[in-house]
């Protein structure tokens, strides 16, 4: 578990959870499969095991990952994202996008069907329609309907989301 | 600029940019629109003077903001995001749908005309629709096409990302 921010807000809530080095890009890496530890050592050269091992204890700990046993003699685990861990995809596939379009300019995430570079966008399923920044709305919390209470912060009003209208 | 990860992908590099404590913040407070140094405290308690100040020295430096003179006389400033750094509303976004899911439960980003919650997913303009999860390759960099050069990292294949498959 990361800083605590201190504030009523799912951002900085998922920031107290995710917004620590190296934290994303273990997600990152699951995202292609379950992986054993040193697998792990592989895919992100520079960790230093201590570190690694505590991200995936706080992971675990926090259910975004889950050990599994995949042999019983001898015993030997791997690291798998739990449904709570996969969901942070779009967390990572938005970083990936505003990376790919920013610093690496031309290695964008491509549609497989088409070729043409896919954006990540709010998007309502009711609607089955993307949704521009000036039509959403992230309601006041009260503080019965945040878990865990953390209301040393003042909300004003329903904050509303902006991006790059594109 | 926060840690280097010294790995050749746009999730990495990204977070090498916003990936330090509070700076995803800052953008979520300024993509409601520009702001005073005072109103970033007021609205970041907790945070110390001098790591606001750090944060938004970097996020200029990295042209994520840029400092608006709003008076000539008294000299007085504001910061705004540019189109950079709006486009990281996309992944407060994400961690604000993947908080609300899985941290605050009912307090879900709306979409303001049908009321249904929106979630932010991976979109392909060409196209217009949704794209799922296994239908996204991210082609591996050459080095020509790399900016900065970061090549201590083998990138073994194209990545193929994966979410919740929603």
């Amino acid at each position: 578990m990361g800083k605590h921010y201190g504030q009523n807000c799912p951002v900085a809530g998922s920031l107290e959870l995710v917004g620590e080095r190296w934290t994303l890009l273990i997600v990152r890496d699951l995202l292609r499969g379950p992986a054993r530890f040193q697998d792990l050592r592989t895919m992100l050269p520079g960790i230093p095991p201590k570190l690694l091992s505590d991200r995936l204890k706080s992971m675990d700990k926090h259910g975004l990952v889950a050990r599994e046993f995949y042999s019983e003699y001898p015993p030997r685990v791997r690291y798998a994202l739990t449904e709570k861990g996969r969901d942070l995809g779009l967390v990572v596939g938005a970083l990936a996008e505003w990376g790919a379009r920013h610093l690496h300019r031309r290695l964008a995430a491509l549609h497989t069907e088409c070729g043409h570079a896919v954006e990540v966008m709010p998007y309502c399923p009711h609607c089955k329609a993307r949704v521009g920044p000036s039509s959403i709305t992230i309601p006041t919390a009260t503080p019965a309907e945040v878990e865990p209470p953390r209301m040393r912060r003042r909300e004003p009003r329903a904050r509303r989301m902006s991006g790059s209208g594109k």
